[in-house]
């Protein structure tokens, strides 16, 4: 592998050629796209051990900051390729993308203004993306195939932790997109410290930037541009346990939602119980969490009413290892094997306190009730509201996109898992026969409005 | 009318009182919704004198303001509500908004991801919006029809030139409105000058800003905010005559788009035409053009072919008052009787153009040939892309939607003219019974992803 496949010019000069690329891509066929994706699987999946070794030395450098103090053990555990299955996964990613529907030029809309006059509204690319990541090196391949599968240019910028992973896999996908129909400046690669501000400052030629990382990345991006921001933030999740909810599916859901990998963005971090079930279901969910090593933190009345059941149903060392919740518990993404235990004596309590301590990610809730479980997808106003099914259901790839750009707490454009739909937007084309404005209106033509069907 | 309509409240409280109304009229039937919309209507209806005094009193001042050159002339136009038909437009679009389907809890995808586990993604309301306008005082009433019937919540800022026409509508809003189930929160009309700035610093609370005015305010906007913004900024729109024009529809289609209503937006700026057609076709639309006022600024090409060709084609007081255009006047939104002429030697040199000095509004071309039509409509980059049709038909009523909370120039969310759905966003409800996650992937369980009809 002789390219570096990362780049270095000026930002102006990176935005510029990407816009310009994003107009070739966008007029390419969706085969020579998917070809560039074949290309893309077998040159990531045949350079497997070079990547990998180049991981292991990002992995060996974050390890030693850890134990300085100076980074976190969330962030080790997303830099790491070699966790069982994750490679596989992000080459699998590929080929899901590369299966999916060409999301171009498809009609969304058509509308018989008048007689020989129409409007119709065409799929069409965004245009040039901005992805600013901070571990997690499988985003590079993530968001390269969904770049172009949806015909979109996208400038890709990795964080410091990854340097190696992603100098490794930039190389790769730059070799490999080479000998396809995808012009150069479609994928870039940026890794010098500096330009992230500059890029920032590219909103002549930059459509949209997607952070990838905690929420500090996100609100400095948001502070520091006029570009569209589609935001990754916090992952404040909770799981509610209603008062008729059942104790097997409590267990499950809730010890999936918080163990099953502590560090993503959909674990549940807070457990919000109706205080009917407080000595009933509350005592085997907690004793199971504990079991896989979770430690708990009660508000007052759960913590009394735990410590006043028998041991029969929470042992005594149960017992002795819980904590007192703070405040500070309910909004805080433990992003780790620790959970907040909130008291609530309604549905009602329930949405509130998600509502207003909640980031708007995605939120569970466990009852035998339809009418209750309807009340809360209606009410919570998050992007994923659940009915007894863990939390980590919130990704690309489990909602059948393929994979996924990030998970959006924005309200606008993309909310939830963001897939091909997320990179589309659209252009309204009228046909016409020399029809003017002045012809309708008061007094004039009126307009037919009637559906095209397509 | 005792209610003055408008609050003065820290831009916290407002903030706050709009998200919380956003839950209550997020959940409001579609029936209560609209008839709140009847009682906006009926009330605008009543008090039309009193609403039009108002304005007139705005007209005064801002004609002085002119007059000191501290104002534009096409400000002054936009403010003006008694233009013809456009009281009776602004009436009209409240009954058009209330007569679409109920945009809310719309199905718009389901999934079987596995036995007795589904994904569905319903449409809900943004949330709370923030429209921020200067002049342009029909637009409270368009964007509370829309907001009403959309179920957001919104907070609108008027300008210091409308303060009365905005005061005097609020009042009659604000009134009608007690009266129906919309919470007092819903819409609140915000007047005090300071406001703007505290107001943009609430993205706790505020999911999008609108901003109604011209590219100053706009770009100030998006500096200052962390909330999205829909940009509805410069409408540099371009009308291409190619070599196979047919005179009599580029004479309409160009004096339609420049003169029809040169303050708008959609307004036609810049003529750009094909060289073969400089002595054929141009003049004719050129002494068209003259005819309506309107003052032609050409480039080297054009301007050399139009003087030469005979009187009895282009007047020689045509001729005369023929002038040369500056680099400058390609990038200008002229807002007025004036337009620019750019000379190209081929389709694909118009598009660059175009896609170089535009601002992705609605662009347009004149020509005989459907292939041709379909390359520009293909290449050009902008919201809107016109065959043999005025620019001027870019606009929410025209497209059947009702009306429109502004034109984006923005590439996500919502493009062009943004009725209804560019105020919806939607929410993934996910329904188990006790699913895991961890029992699927790697080993596991695989997911069906079967399409659900809906």
């Amino acid at each position: 592998m002789a390219a570096t496949g990362t780049t270095d010019l000026p930002a102006a000069e990176i935005a510029k050629t990407a816009r310009n690329a994003s107009f070739t891509i966008k007029s390419l066929p969706g085969s020579a796209r998917d070809l560039a994706l074949d290309a893309i699987y077998d040159a990531l999946a045949a350079y497997k051990d070079d990547i990998l070794a180049a991981n292991a030395r990002d992995m060996r450098a974050a390890k030693e900051l850890v134990a300085e103090g100076k980074l976190s053990q969330s962030l080790v555990k997303r830099l790491d390729l070699s966790r069982a299955g994750k490679y596989e996964d992000m080459l699998q990613g590929i080929k899901d993308v590369r299966a999916l529907e060409d999301p171009v030029g498809k009609t969304t809309m058509a509308t018989k203004l008048d007689d020989d006059l129409t409007l119709h509204r065409y799929t069409t690319p965004i245009g040039t993306l901005l992805i600013i990541f901070e571990a997690r090196p499988e985003v590079i391949a993530n968001i390269s195939s969904l770049a172009i599968k949806s015909g979109n240019a996208a400038i890709l910028k990795g964080g410091k932790e990854s340097t190696h992973s992603f100098a490794a896999i930039a190389a790769v996908i730059s070799e490999a997109l080479s000998s396809t129909a995808i012009p150069p400046g479609a994928i870039q690669l940026v890794q010098s410290r500096e330009a992230v501000k500059d890029l920032l400052d590219q909103d002549a030629y930059i459509d949209l930037v997607i952070p990838r990382g905690g929420n500090d990345l996100v609100r400095y991006i948001k502070s520091n541009t006029k570009i569209p921001v589609m935001g990754h933030a916090d992952g404040l999740c909770a799981t509610y346990l209603h008062s008729d909810a059942e104790l097997s599916i409590a267990i499950d859901v809730v010890t999936d939602g918080k163990t099953d990998y502590p560090a993503a963005c959909n674990a549940t971090e807070t457990l919000v119980v109706h205080s009917s079930v407080l000595a009933t279901v509350l005592p085997g969910v907690v004793a199971a969490l504990q079991a896989n090593g979770v430690s708990v933190r009660c508000d007052a009345d759960s913590l009394g009413a735990l410590r006043a059941v028998p041991d029969s149903v929470l042992s005594s060392a149960g017992k002795a290892i819980l904590q007192a919740a703070t405040d500070e518990d309910f909004t805080t993404e433990f992003l780790d094997l620790v959970i907040a235990v909130k008291t609530v004596n309604s549905l009602q309590e329930a949405v509130a306190h998600i509502n207003a301590h909640g980031s708007g990610h995605t939120d569970c809730i466990v009852t035998s009730s339809e009418s209750a479980a309807e009340e809360f997808c209606r009410m919570v106003d998050s992007a994923g509201v659940y009915w007894n099914a863990s939390t980590r259901f919130a990704d690309g790839y489990r909602y059948g996109f393929g994979t996924e750009v990030g998970i959006s707490t924005n309200k606008v454009h993309a909310r939830g898992p963001v897939g091909l739909e997320g990179l589309m937007i659209y252009k309204y084309v009228v046909r016409g026969k020399g029809h003017t404005a002045a012809m309708y209106g008061s007094g004039g033509k009126k307009f037919l409005h009637e559906k095209i069907e397509f």
